[in-house]
């Protein structure tokens, strides 16, 4: 491919940007699409909106991006929570790393590239790629010192930037930590895999245990109930007298009935809604003895004070480690109640099963990116169908096939792995929405850098030579051929991949759809459902592309100012997006963060590998062994930070909990909190009448078709205040799994 | 080679074992060598000794392997405590199974492979050793299945037998938790990285830190002191005025020197020894205000409890991870104290160094295997050599060549190993002699496998075709080849690594040389020091030729026995051993155990994954994917085994140390625990006027030269009684590193 090749490609996609900014600095003026673009704002002020029509609202202007751009932190980090706050760190670091390595590397190392070998150079536009990467430097040049001082000056700086991001990100998750202290989730723990036993219920197992063992601090617990659909649809038949008595609201079925079902469910169950009134601690009635029979071997313990919780959760508690396994309680709108219940014993088959399927499936996906890799390499697939060779005569089809298709082939092939990998993710059993989400998104990032980076790059030259790496005598010198080769791809690839998916990001066709369908189709005057933010496929599609920037600085840096633009837009994007459409439900509190490390200084270590394999092929021993120590030096920066940082995103410190519950009980606010722990968790909540204005505030999520309610099903709990039961038909809004 | 070669091989080191055997039979009635072969009998009893002569006496008699045999596991627990039961249960795990696969592979596998091929046999003692082994099996043949039938029926007796002997352990450690209840480690924690404050001294800084946050059950602490030579010196200059006044013994002083020194050490210095009076609690004297200045960032804190204590070593204390490190203390014995001071926040990257060290110690070690293999392949180095065929015409010497002389080189190379591992661990920063044990028996493992296993596998390839494994296209494949080749030099192995080692065991050739000297030339009538069992070379040697065991368990079968024969000897020998020579000093509670499940299932899956190879390279495909799910169901087991038993060998169970905290508390005994507390941990041990007699019941340990004294040095520290000081000249016996 050529300067123009790549050109074409750039100009094709500002154009759709510009087109899909425009049409969204419309589109989100329109009074009917405000579910869509203000989801967040609809969800913190539920104001009513005024129709008005004005020719005002058909003109493009760039008033969002200024009001995006003034928000300030504090803004964010309210309606984003942490997660969103360490999200934009992530794009604000890029942003900074790749100023740094685009100076450095356009001004130093392309010109040394350009004028690497003595040529004639062509004219710029029809000058190839080539030209412009490392591959052009002669064997044995001096100048490969400037390579390998921009590589040094790139990782130095990247070090620097991420120590100090990490201390920022640490210090604000501890003030997440003290801010949230109101909490229950750090008075609670969840037990899972209570011993069975004849004599005695699970409940009364619970209660026995911790007030033998806990009993200073060990405060009251609350079983988690088996939610299977035959026992739910008879506890629902036996319930039927009051269902059919006292549901007032049918008028708004219809409706639900319509909305709910286009949000994902299809299958109808009797709900038992409970009401708010006094709570009938620990009676033994008809409800309980038919819930003693549904009890998981799972229960939610809460304690006295954050500090006894945090010790029963992280102490091994019984000389069988299978049984009593204790964990700290997710908060009360991240617990994933369907995987409560899942008995322990299988949890570790399960996590086997799920990590065999998604290897499988990372090299099935192997065989659409090779087709990809065939239709960049055209001669080669020429060679092989001949009969294409008529159609790929024209210039421009060749520009459009070698420049933009290859990268829209993969990037819609793509689309299929963030919902397959969240299954898995649910599969596993994650006990928490946001763990489900944490684990889903390191998933999708390694299947992005095996199969988008090393297949790409591997493949590439399966096609040219036929053959598997013919020899693994050096590593590090097959890297340093292979990836140079493939810089090309990876520029469609930003362009393509990055740039597109922004547009798509801003102007949510799908979401759009939906809602065209909704309001103007089925002439439904409710809100679909709102979305919370996809960390899963958003942070690994920022993390492969600064990867690719690592990866590419010193060998082929025309790569560079694609990417800065990239995350330039990036910025604006999601901050918008953070500020105005998705709503935050739960979080993970920063626990992204350590991802974005690791990713970082894996993509250093490697670029520092390739390097050393690139500057042996070009004979330069001594660059070669310069960029050893660096490696080294790399790897000791992040065994700093895992020791350093990294403890605080995995445990609680015992010195900040301690400090909080003295605080409480200075303040007398203690009992008060012991009062709300037993509503706090509801597997089956309390619903109010106008069920369906609540949703858009449920847990219905996930743009990638992972769309749901929570389980509103069942029964109240026994150890926990049951209410006059309010029994309504309503829809069972079940986990649908689109592909 | 030949059956002939390899039964000159076994002649000579079955007839090298019954000397060895006859020679130890008469070596150990003679009393002057009771030193040697009786270390922990006369660690118990110290009972006289006549020295009467008999004719008896010289008489070789297998009377020793009786006695042996007759004894109890109660003794061998006695006497060697609960590593040396798991090492004995390492053994006899391995004769249960190679026994199993010894029945299976010679009545089933080997008649298959030798009618493998139509081939006309010579005569036994002439037929090549390939013969025995599957290359002599038929491509497509129909017996590969038996093949796969006897891998089945392998891997589940091994998973069946490994399932009880972890559980067996498993109940074992927790006995021995409990039985260890009156061990003040349970109730001891280690502080690392107290933060420095100019206010304070560390020793305030730990009180007003546990008396704040660890309010109800902190009960007191003690710093740990830094060891320095230069400061120990001016300390001593100080106090040598007492040095002179009251240092009665001085007769002893000859012997000592010339004792202690060959244990060790050569470096002067003069204690402070303390008596054993009331204690002097917090004073603020001239010594303490000295000994602040010397104290480490490290301190040892004693809590009312014991779950106090494993709470407050198991969380996370501070929000800053690099401060105010907690772990569970090591048994008083265990105290490696000169590796407390080691500022937290450099062990990591001592840890770093040292990984690196010990896997470029790995590669380095390549050259003398080479080497070795080289022997091996005499056509090989034949046409490289000319000069050396002449010598090489004899068939004598070509059979002494290629059947000993190899794994002789081999072996002896190997004994640098263990020190080296040993230093390694050392300057990692283990703050206890087991877990240092326990990472340089890791180390010299892992060693091991890559050295003698995969080396020799690959470098025996580099002779024959003089490049790296060509492809790795299929790395089972490669395997497949590569492995069974090598079947011979495995057997040798066996023979001179295996057998021969155990004779040097029995024998304990160094210990008795040294014995000799002292006593002989020296005219010492002390007995020099007694050693602890040194796992870190024995459990490598025992899991070595386990996995060489299943990996030509189905290759060649002719291995097993051998092995078998190795094994049941290894079992007299080392039970002999454990209960007449080492003196168990201190122990890791069997956390030897899951090293052994870990390499054994490494060692199923490699042999799995061989078969594989094997089967494809035989074209018995369907025999091939047939061994699939066998590795699948190796690892659920693995991750089963250790969902189910590893947490107890990492961390105690909550539930077993509250009921042992409420039996002493019932009992009263807690308070009396209390006060022995502080005498319990003492970095400079109070030692009585005949030093020389206690040695060997200090720490002079590991004969592979890490001949140590605790260092007997300085002074008490100040927390704790400071009795009246008795400054004596004494030896500082340092540790000291041969190789």
């Amino acid at each position: 491919m050529d300067i123009s090749g790549l050109l074409t490609s750039a100009g094709i996609n500002t154009g759709f940007c510009l087109v899909a900014f425009a049409l969204y600095s419309v589109l989100r003026k329109q009074p009917s699409n405000a579910s869509v673009y203000f989801g967040q704002r609809l969800a913190q002020l539920r104001a009513k909106r005024n129709d008005h029509f004005s020719f005002d609202r058909f003109v493009p202007s760039p008033s969002w991006i200024v009001k995006t751009w003034e928000a300030s932190e504090e803004e964010i980090l309210a309606s984003g929570g942490l997660d969103a706050m360490v999200f934009l760190r992530i794009v604000v670091f890029s942003i900074r790393i790749f100023s740094i390595a685009a100076v450095i590397c356009i001004f130093l190392v392309l010109p040394l590239n350009y004028f690497g070998k003595e040529m004639r150079h062509r004219q710029i536009p029809a000058e190839s790629l080539d030209v412009f990467t490392i591959g052009n430097v002669k064997e044995g040049s001096q100048w490969l010192w400037a390579h390998c001082l921009a590589l040094y000056i790139i990782s130095f700086s990247a070090c620097v930037l991420l120590y100090f991001e990490y201390k920022n990100i640490t210090n604000k998750r501890l003030d997440y930590i003290v801010g949230s202290s109101l909490n229950p989730s750090q008075f609670t723990i969840l037990v899972r895999a209570i011993p069975w036993s004849p004599e005695e219920s699970y409940s009364d197992s619970v209660r026995n245990f911790f007030t033998n063992y806990h009993a200073s601090s060990y405060l009251s617990h609350q079983m988690v109930y088996q939610t299977g659909a035959v026992q739910k649809l008879m506890i629902d038949a036996a319930k039927m007298y009051e269902m059919i008595k006292c549901s007032p609201s049918e008028p708004h079925f219809g409706s639900c009935l319509i909305r709910c079902g286009l949000c994902g469910g299809t299958k109808h169950s009797f709900k038992i809604l409970s009401g708010e009134q006094e709570s009938i601690r620990g009676g033994s009635g008809f409800v309980n003895s038919d819930l003693r029979e549904k009890e998981c071997g799972a229960a939610l313990v809460f304690f006295r004070t954050r500090y006894a919780a945090l010790v029963a959760a992280q102490v091994l508690q019984s000389p069988n480690p299978m049984i009593w396994v204790t964990d700290l309680a997710p908060e009360p709108n991240d617990v994933y109640w369907k995987n409560l219940c899942i008995p322990y014993r299988l949890l570790w088959i399960r996590r086997l099963l799920t990590l065999l399927a998604s290897i499988g499936f990372m090299i099935v996906f192997v065989i659409p990116v090779t087709v990809v890799q065939g239709l960049l390499h055209l001669e080669g697939l020429q060679k092989r169908l001949p009969f294409l060779s008529g159609a790929l005569k024209s210039k421009f089809i060749i520009r459009i096939v070698t420049g933009y298709l290859p990268s829209v082939v993969l990037v819609l092939f793509l689309y299929t792995v963030p919902p397959t990998m969240y299954l898995f993710s649910t599969i596993e059993g994650a006990i928490s929405r946001s763990s489900r989400k944490k684990s889903a998104c390191c998933k999708v990032l390694y299947f992005l850098i095996w199969n988008v980076f090393f297949v790409n790059v591997l493949s590439g030259k399966v096609i040219e030579r036929l053959s598997v790496v013919s020899s693994p005598k050096d590593v590090t010198a097959q890297l340093g051929t292979a990836v140079p080769t493939q810089a090309t791809f990876f520029m469609t690839y930003v362009l393509s991949s990055g740039w597109a998916s922004l547009s798509f990001e801003l102007l949510q066709p799908y979401a759009l759809l939906c809602n065209l369908f909704y309001k103007f189709i089925l002439r439904n005057k409710e809100d679909p459902c709102t979305l919370s933010f996809p960390y899963h496929t958003e942070i690994p599609r920022v993390l492969l592309l600064g990867f690719l920037g690592f990866t590419y600085s010193i060998m082929a840096p025309l790569i560079l100012p694609f990417l800065l633009v990239y995350f330039f837009l990036a910025y604006l994007v999601y901050r918008n997006q953070i500020l105005n459409v998705y709503v935050t439900m739960y979080e993970s509190g920063g626990k992204y963060w350590p991802i974005m490390h690791n990713t970082t200084i894996f993509s250093l270590v490697l670029t520092q590998i390739i390097a050393i394999g690139v500057f042996g092929l070009k004979e330069s021993t001594v660059a070669s062994a310069f960029t050893i120590p660096l490696i080294i030096l790399t790897l000791l920066f992040n065994e700093y930070c895992r020791h350093r940082f990294y403890p605080i995103f995995k445990d609680n410190a015992a010195q900040v909990l301690i400090e909080l519950d003295r605080k409480d009980e200075l303040c007398g606010r203690m009992e008060e909190m012991y009062k709300k722990f037993p509503k706090a968790y509801s597997q089956f909540p309390s619903t109010s009448n106008d069920l369906c204005k609540d949703i858009p505030l449920s847990h219905c999520e996930d743009r990638d078709g992972n769309t749901r309610l929570q389980d509103l099903a069942d029964i109240k709990p026994g150890n926990l205040p049951i209410q006059s039961l309010v029994v309504r038909s309503t829809l069972e809004i079940e986990e649908l799994n689109l592909k």
